[in-house]
């Protein structure tokens, strides 16, 4: 099977998406193509031995051929026409906006292009933290109890809640913008920094030394592929260039020594979230653990290099789901209304 | 300013699209190009005086110039290269599928088009009946009971409910697949009909002689117009053809005779759904009263022709908002976490 992977776009998580789609070519046995999307959001085909860090930084990828969106496939200009990019299934490897607010899964709708990745209701509902407790809710899974703050209504803003907490932007993964509030003192600073990037924020009790614990997966026909459950070193927070780093394969990944009862917990939720609003992609959920009580934290709907460190072999895993994958149904239209309307209202 | 209409699509409301377009060019005093988009998802630019319902039944629309889509705007090829479509705003006129799921919104996005419409977030909410009650709850404005009928779930199949009731597939507008089912003899059809659009289904307690009203409007800036509050006249449910002739100008309509207090409880449910998820766009919300209650039924966010029977002075109103309009904000890309990989953590 031939992949595309599409990385980079408009979004805070450019840089990353770039370390993603280097760590992938090296973790997935395949035959892969590499579709950057750069920050002004025209796309470029980079060859295979040019996939690094300096490729990007030195912006020496101008130099590589551009590629065109059109019904069917990307192309590139040649003296002889247009020629097809050759792919059978394309990844969604775009982290955070751009890639997981539902955009590009409405590209590959419109342009009828195979992918892995969320479908554009399943991003939404992902990418905004409240939507996912919501969402969580719906299905029967716990999330912690929360406030929104809006930078456009004072009532919000004049909430009163209890500290220690975690103020996050509504609409970030990744850590960027997420403040731990110790007291009072350092609560308009950590506003400030979250309105930054949203204009809501969700406030949640901070709860120390909380377990944490991720588990990746993705749903073939009717059954699960679950990957080992994590539980993730830590400190306080995990930060940006920390986590991230994390699915380049330089930290160590220990399962967690878990009882079979709370593993079977953490199956159900993952299941109860899945199915089916992410059919299509291989998600990974972050989940906390109070009194034995499993609560989803976050979806992830592109998890960095798609959590591959967590899967005994990611490689079949993946390759499954590509086979799996569907798009929307098409619509037939027959101009029947139209017709019948030019033939007993009166001409349009 | 200069406008482009967006329409059709791939849609069941394809025809109905082509329909509101067509009453646009004759309402809304304004310079308008008619961007045709077929349900194999070309782009067609139609110049004025074709705008008729046999340019598209008879397919005369594939002999006119075709569009591509690229950053910046529409494009078409020519002799000298390629010729940008003048525009300084699109109005998404694309109902259903394609233009109110998400996809749209999505394409003027990323491809950086201003555009009168529903975002991503207001297009998901709005199209799933489902998420438009959670979303109609978490911001305060009433909503009927439901229950969820699952294609892929048993256990939702088995559910009880009482007769009459209303069943409606979840991410369909117009009508299509909707049945009011009297009675367990009328159920299983209506079931079937409505899985033939939807792996969803919404059950809703049908209440005979309901009060319904519709109010459209938009934000600008920090001010709501509003247009008059009509009560529909209706026979037992809106059928398709019924429902969209009436945006054409051939139905009279009526303001609704309600005292002050009842109108107030519109505007503050309007206000509440639509600020500020429904920025950019020009919807319609379709109420239903009870006991002096108000109820939202359906949010449109792509209203036939705008609703604009329903405006004093409807070219005003979409002008004014055309200047108003905002997309997502840029963010910056500066490769400093890849400078930063490079210069400490190795080469990747």
């Amino acid at each position: 099977m031939k992949y595309a992977v599409i990385f980079g776009a408009n979004s805070y998580e450019h840089e990353i998406s770039i370390v993603s789609a280097v760590v992938l070519k090296k973790v997935f046995r395949a035959d892969m193509s590499f579709v950057y999307c750069d920050s002004l959001k025209h796309f470029y085909l980079i060859p295979e031995d040019k996939m690094n860090a300096k490729t990007f930084s030195s912006k020496a990828y101008l130099k590589e051929k551009e590629l065109f969106l059109k019904q069917g496939g990307f192309f590139e200009k040649g003296l002889f026409g247009e020629k097809k990019l050759e792919c059978e299934i394309y990844i969604n490897l775009v982290h955070g906006k751009d890639g997981e607010d539902g955009k590009f899964a409405s590209l590959f709708e419109f342009f009828n292009l195979a992918y892995i990745g969320p479908r554009i209701e399943a991003s939404v509902l992902s990418y905004n933290k409240e939507l996912t407790k919501l969402y969580a809710q719906k299905v029967g899974v716990k999330v912690l109890p929360y406030k929104l703050l809006k930078s456009y209504d004072k009532t919000s803003l004049a909430q009163d809640f209890d500290f220690p907490c975690i103020i996050k932007p509504a609409r970030l993964g990744s850590s960027i913008g997420i403040s731990v509030v110790k007291d009072k003192s350092e609560l308009e600073y950590a506003k400030d920094v979250g309105f930054e990037f949203d204009g809501e924020l969700l406030i949640e009790p901070f709860i120390k030394d909380i377990k944490e614990y991720n588990l990746a997966g993705c749903m073939i026909n009717d059954d699960f592929i679950f990957s080992m459950i994590e539980e993730p070193q830590k400190k306080e927070l995990l930060d940006f260039e920390q986590k991230y780093l994390s699915f380049s394969g330089n930290n160590e990944v220990k399962e967690a020594k878990l009882d079979e009862a709370l593993k079977a917990k953490f199956y159900e939720a993952f299941k109860k979230i899945y199915n089916p609003l992410f059919k299509g992609a291989l998600i990974r959920c972050d989940f906390f653990v109070i009194d034995d009580e499993v609560y989803i934290n976050e979806i992830n709907p592109n998890p960095g290099s798609l959590a591959n460190y967590l899967f005994d072999d990611f490689s079949v895993a993946l390759e499954r789901l590509a086979k799996n994958v569907k798009n929307e149904k098409k619509v037939k239209t027959d101009f029947a209304f139209l017709h019948s309307i030019n033939a007993s209202k009166g001409k349009l």
